[in-house]
């Protein structure tokens, strides 16, 4: 029984091949694979084939945002059956180290995570997962939208390393596919002040539908002395010194990387989602430790799928408005170059399988 | 100079009568009362002259629900100005202790808190008040509800305190002016599963339009088997034990405290809102304690106006649609004797001064 | 190849059985036990062969404080090899459902749990354990005191509950192996002020050589006048009102379990590590909540046996100075009986296998 | 009435002058200065008139580490009286900000803050301030060791912000005055591991004494390996990848600033006390945020006078051992040279008033 999949070869050279269909080991399901998004790590490789110290050493497949239906299970699985629509949490941690232990499995040294090299990903009909790490959706949730709960946990998982709640104010550098599912995440975790920080109007405009409050063109005046203005009178007497509660880079580049913990009042909190294409940065770490403004890196994600699921299915987020195009799986190349040239007109690239 | 006060002088008595219009000190705001909320403990005293340890010995005015405009300012006051439309957080801290300093004022044995003997509450045409207890209020929000920015506060800290956030589900048990208030407050944090439990349709009507996903009328069905079946689907193999991850107690019954603590999953929050009218409650302290289920109690809120502002100010909650009926400072009698008698029909009663 | 094994046949009824050694899975060492300590756990199935929901209806090997050598591993093995001297932490988790995935173990529905019926124990030649529930010891720590990190990790984990740390004031109720293990554990993460209640001078004393700076004897005085005594100079202006940070309930009496709650200051939290004979207790829970006394149970422990083994082998906490008893594993019977009847001379009874 | 000063007019230029004795204001105590400590702060202002952003403009008395005898107490004044022997906490806040409200005092903007310009320290025969900012300390504790709670206080909060506790292993860099005293909080909490890095073997000497269980000199070999060796047996299989659970910057220099980051295992903490002479530090933010190492600065400290005071006094610190040398008042210029040139000789210069 073969299938077909789209296998990156080399830089933009992505190929259509038959590979046998995986059999579901005893507490796996096998599900068929119904869309896959493309994210900016694709891209990456797509163009790369190599991410910092991850590098494509032999074929491998893409995707790793994908949803599906179950169409087989392992003998020992008991929560899920065939026929489910189900959306896949593209990391398996090793469940016994140190950080899978306390709960951390992002950080778990042995985790197989589809499409980072070596372990193949989901730009293919079937794939054969880890039940836990398979989520039924509710009949409601489209099998796009369920795709799309991956970006959707980074954000999650980004706002919960912020610490922000109700009545929060914050700064969003970067309005693209992370930006825009952070904005939604900080919304419904009850941020009430959502400043977001782009380039592109394009994206400001998306921003503005999925629930920014403020945007700020960075090419039209002092980024950080509007967001200071804009929450100075929130703040008042009893406020903090002008900046938010908390800010977060997406967008990846240095000057962001500054902004991000200079938006922020003392005491608050920079998560860096995003990360600037050369590992050393100058930052004005003086100035930042002698605010008490935390920074918090991020990578990936934990225990994100349940509420990410709980946000899609209450209909608090939108994803489905985030999918600008659409391609079948024998276009996968297309797809990622449509998705590399066209960032500026594009959130989000479907894979139809 | 005189204003006219209602004071209550004794079990159902209370009369208008001519005080001087107080004089801010250095660093207080006069404020001209323009809306008062009747809380459930105005009425206690109104009907009981004590609540627990805290007895009025003297002619004391009620009311701590309140919002105004500025009409006059101490020397020293900077963040305010004559004019400015504000609503007042009844208690001020003594600023010096183990618990001011700590940021947990409300737990502050010096506190002078509106309403609570000996101290005179806001049921007057002028309150005099430290100005960092005064909050200035956007244009757009009506001082009728920010009057009820207290009881907002309340569910604010009542949420905090549960530790919920995005996705999480809720039980809340009693749907009155606090339940309807922690709906929204809930909400506003993430919450996507909420659970109203009463008795009265009236409450539970009213509940679903500020948000409850679940209504349960405790006098139909098991009310705990009813909370398992809905919680139920939700977690499913990588979800918890049925229950749900933090309930509130906002009824003040013996029975609802032990089925907030009863309907928590493993590891979750109870939190105490209200409380029993008895002091002595018998528990299944064993059952909570093995399931590892926190006991978190409630008294006031701290820090909590800033936030529940932002919430009213961005139209996450709704206060204005809690008011039930509307008095003149006058008729401060009639008010408290219909929040009395009419609990079953009315979730708040308003003083206009 | 069989071995020697101590199996609860009914009500003090217990019989040395020989039983086939355990062959490791691929995952799993068998481990050649030499140290088991008696728990009130095991005493408890040998005098009523049931906790509350948990029943005997089978023969079952009891002891979970186990230590010794590992005589043999699986194939997957990859970080113990014969001959390493090792600790048994006794509960092996399912990994998988939610309370495993977000480190929280100890609450997982289906772990295996050693001496908990209908899990065997350690009152045996062998076990055969899972890897990571499996602890290298330095040379310099006894088996015997390997043997008795679980009830250290009991300790470990109440205090890490408590949230106490640098210059924290306690007072733990019951001065037993719980309470002095908890001592030890508080002394270790910065109490400065431990304060031990019981009723036996014998155990008062153990408490003060692991480190109690007061001990109050139960029979002596008004027990909560005195931790307000001890507590109101070390609060001082800016101190709190009287009472401890924290109290920690682990004598399992209904008068303790209020006393626990009561000798906390507003805002402390209350620790429930042992539990009340009958499941519905009567607590001044109004009292509780309107202070903010939060109210924390305890079901086993969490990613404590590192940390219990960091402070064992550092020196910070002494285990083998708890041993009161020592018997052969032909004499277990022996060993409960005395456990079950000489409870007030005596702290720890060890199994030599 | 006036008493003697030691004033700061320039560039390695104190004098000693008379000023009148100040009277205490209501809730204020007038504190007979015995013992003051020569921070590195007062040795930076003695030697460049400036730390950063904070110049002296005009003549400015140095010293925050005090501590002395209650001489008069304002009329208000509740704790203390006449003869107290006393440590003095040397900011006090403005208790209304939304820091300070927040118990986060230290972030307050209008802080008053000994001997940082234009307020004048404890370089003087009496100091008049705020009763909720002097400390009563135990007969058996000595003054010189009370003014050390000032270091022990930043040593607290260094601790506290890194989230450690028992069984923790950690790295300081930098063992003067306050790595050393970090050293001692650390153990208090709970490490076991502590490891302090320094080119100075004198000051490597003092850190073992005071608790360090390891010491690299930064001249012999790779520190990050050493860090990783001494880690990596600790962690085992359960353990983490090798690094320290927290990290300590305490040397101001770039090169520690950035192997503060990266001796930390994922997930771990690392805590910047000193900073960088420049602002403008370039470190790989790649690596720190994609293992989720937190980088948390620090600024001063909040509420951490009463815990270090019961270190003290509960012995689980020595400072008195700090002392490298006595100066009279009169010799202060004497002792600001002293503490600048002999740094590699010296923990802390004490004045004796």
């Amino acid at each position: 029984m073969v299938m077909q999949t789209a296998v990156l070869h080399g830089i933009r050279d992505v190929r259509l091949e038959s590979r046998a269909i995986p059999v579901p080991a005893a507490h796996e399901v096998l599900v068929k694979i119904a869309r896959v998004g493309v994210c900016g790590s694709d891209v990456h490789y797509y163009t790369d084939m190599h991410i910092g110290q991850y590098v494509v050493n032999a074929p491998m497949i893409l995707g790793h945002e994908s949803a599906g239906v179950v169409a087989a299970v392992g003998s020992s699985v008991k929560h899920l059956q065939v026929g489910d629509r189900v959306s896949l949490e593209p990391g398996v941690c090793c469940r016994t180290c140190y950080h899978c232990k306390r709960g951390r499995y992002n950080l778990c040294p042995n985790i197989v995570f589809m499409a980072t090299p070596p372990v193949d990903g989901a730009f293919a009909e079937y794939v054969a997962w880890a039940e836990d790490f398979v989520f039924k959706i509710p009949d409601h949730v489209s099998l796009e939208a369920a795709a799309l709960l991956e970006p959707l946990s980074v954000a999650v998982w980004a706002v919960q390393r912020s610490g922000i709640g109700m009545g929060a104010s914050i700064a969003i550098f970067g309005g693209g596919a992370i930006g825009c599912t952070v904005v939604q995440a900080a919304k419904a975790a009850g941020a009430t002040t959502i400043i977001v920080v782009d380039l592109e109007p394009f994206r400001l405009e998306f921003a503005k539908e999925f629930g920014a409050t403020h945007t700020i063109n960075a090419r039209e005046g002092n980024v950080l002395e509007q967001i200071r203005a804009i929450t100075t009178p929130l703040n008042g007497l009893t406020g903090s010194s002008a900046g938010v509660d908390a800010a977060f880079e997406t967008a990846g580049a240095l000057i962001t990387c500054r902004q991000t913990i200079e938006a922020v009042h003392s005491g608050g909190v920079a998560v860096l989602v995003g990360l600037p294409p050369d590992p050393m940065v100058s930052l004005d770490i003086v100035a930042a430790a002698s605010r008490e403004v935390d920074i918090r890196g991020q990578f990936r994600y934990a225990n994100c799928y349940p509420a990410a699921l709980a946000l899609l299915s209450s209909g608090k987020v939108n994803l489905d408005k985030m999918i600008t195009k659409r391609y079948a799986l024998s276009e996968a190349g297309a797809a990622l170059e449509f998705a590399d040239t066209q960032k500026k007109q594009s959130l989000k690239v479907m894979i139809e399988v």
